[in-house]
């Protein structure tokens, strides 16, 4: 399913080399038509990958009609060469897909690239796997290429909602450096409504600032993080703005925490919500700074409901609070009330996977959520052995 | 020797019980004068501890004769009772040097604590130490009072310099929680020379910010931060402001480094140094982002000389640069030039502990280090066990 589950595109994911493992590694996504509007959002890394630097232009005009993507290989911080290559990725894509009978143009074409930093890729293989791509696309490869676009993803994440008479189908993949303005994070998603590219792309703004910009693994942000939208209007329904966006949001909610849920070396789920702020922004930075503590995270892992690293953390913050007015629960139990101790931390339940911090500043009506790990032994050891 | 190189000064370390493995756990100094100058600098986060509440306002007349400190608990967190605890602490510690003969009053009394935040202290045993402090008090106690202050430190810190006719000495603890604005990690200096508190303050802010604001084992903030100075004047020299300053400068420099080389669980002592930028702040900010990924710190520790993701922290910032005019080092090595690329990877060696990265922004002429540790397996195990 996943990004075949619309009507009117066709994917597919296969080996072709890239990868050490032999795992696959190549992935194609075509939009049939009949139109072919498509947003993206991408990286805020001031050392953007060549792929997005590539993508952002092509994407300008609001159209796109393919998307292909390799793993095993950033190609970031690879100068001119790494640009050039991404570039040969789009042409290479769409003259196979003329010979094939389409009518795609190269600049019709986004690419990304997901995987080690600071190599150029191997273009033989990556040419042999776009040739193989094109043959075997199909309308049931949306499965396939949730697959090939993995790196130390554990599992593939797809995600599919009914609008109204139209369907939003959905892959990712990212399962470290996740982090705010996006994460490594690959993100497709089409559908078949039919929505201009102005309508896509401010749903797409919108449903990503409240859930891919809101999930933060461990403070790292990727010179690769991509978000695209394809919209190609073959249910031909037209869906209410509000509507499509909700959908949208959800399917890109669903995504996110399939992403969390998957983060490397990670043994705990933690959503942290900052209540009674006098603004969201400020309950988001609030939420992040909390949600960046290492010795939080740590202290999550071992079970241990240690509300002083959470006041520490908040500390750091500028948002708006009372030292003496601060509540803090975990998963449910106010272990700390009016900035000193609250009830007995014994009552805290930890030893299931998912942890709820709630914070309260009591200092205004907003609140938002950062969706988080603990962070472990294992998140070190994948880390320090990632590239050896 | 450490506080009581100088002459003039008096300290003691010993257990009171207040820790439950009855390791020291009470130091105490007292300035026999002629003079009282101090000076402090303190956590910039806002839930400060306790002490540090009663601390801030004790010294702010510039003058102060005696520091009372406990570790086993940071009296954090704790409420209006921590707050009287702290009073109590430097009420009791004035009471008994009275008793012993002394002058001094509790409004000359500094406090400080450390250890687990959110619970009030066992004023009893904390009662019970000062008095035997006050009894055993002694002009050679300086390394006993380092060992009564640590925590998680696995050695004490102790630093002494010669200046001009003068002697500066001190203590410090601290091994994690390592942060800007200073860090979990009370310091404690203390010299023969004569100097004003103004001289003394000016001097302390100096020194602080070129060190221990420079040091971020693992960029969170403590909420009992201080570092105290004093000065008796007992030498009877009067030195030259810019010479005093650069002493006590390499005091704090010492033992800032002596912090960071015994930081939880670190195996790698990273300095990260980044030069030619437009200005110190950019300097140190762009140092700052990078000391704090934590994927970078993982590959650190498994001696990955991945520059990828020294450019990835670094693209998050603010700092004038461009992308394609960044180099990076690797002890000695450019792994990076240009943003690109640079000399083999394979010719890094890290098999030593000291690990120095060397950015170059090649946009202005001020550089900065901050110095960092790596993240560890048993950094997360010493954390998530801390406080059960």
């Amino acid at each position: 399913m996943s990004v075949t589950a619309a009507m009117g595109f066709r994917a597919i994911g296969l080996a072709a080399g890239i990868k050490a493992s032999g795992k696959p590694d190549v992935a194609l996504i075509v939009n049939d038509g009949p139109k072919d509007a498509a947003a993206a959002v991408f990286t805020g890394n001031r050392f953007p990958a060549a792929p997005v630097l590539w993508s952002r232009q092509a994407v300008s005009d609001g159209a796109a009609r393919a998307v292909i993507v390799n793993s095993g290989g950033a190609n970031a911080c690879t100068g001119p060469q790494g640009f050039a290559d991404a570039h040969e990725m789009a042409e290479h894509t769409a003259a196979q897909l003329q010979e094939a009978g389409s009518d795609i143009g190269a600049g019709d074409v986004l690419v990304c690239s997901t995987g080690l930093i600071g190599e150029l890729l191997p273009m033989d293989m990556v040419r042999s796997g776009i040739d193989a791509a094109v043959a075997s696309i199909n309308a049931d490869g949306g499965q396939a290429a949730a697959e090939a676009i993995m790196t130390t993803d554990t599992v593939p994440k797809v995600s599919v909602r009914q609008g109204d008479g139209y369907v939003l189908g959905g892959m990712a993949k990212g399962a470290g450096m996740l982090a705010p303005g996006l994460a490594t994070m690959l993100v497709f998603i089409t559908t078949d409504a039919e929505v201009d590219s102005a309508q896509l792309d401010a749903a797409l703004r919108y449903a990503t600032s409240k859930t891919f910009d809101r999930i933060d693994s461990d403070g790292c942000m990727s010179t690769n993080d991509t978000v695209i939208a394809m919209a190609n209007g073959a249910s031909g329904v037209r869906p209410n703005a509000g509507d499509f966006t909700a959908v949208l949001t959800e399917v890109c909610a669903d995504l996110a925490r399939q992403l969390i849920a998957d983060a490397e070396g990670a043994s705990k789920d933690i959503a942290i919500t900052v209540h009674a702020a006098t603004s969201e922004d400020e309950a988001v930075e609030a939420a992040r700074a909390i949600s960046r503590s290492n010795l939080l995270k740590c202290a999550i892992h071992g079970e241990d409901p240690n509300w002083g690293r959470v006041l520490s953390a908040l500390g750091t913050t500028a948002a708006a609070f009372k030292s003496d007015q601060v509540d803090v629960a975990i998963n449910g139990v106010t272990v700390c009330r009016g900035g000193g101790v609250g009830d007995d931390r014994n009552l805290v339940d930890m030893s299931g996977r998912d942890v709820h911090i709630d914070v309260y500043l009591n200092a205004g009506e907003a609140e938002a959520t950062i969706w988080t790990n603990d962070l472990t032994a294992d998140y070190v050891h994948e880390n320090s052995a990632y590239s050896t």
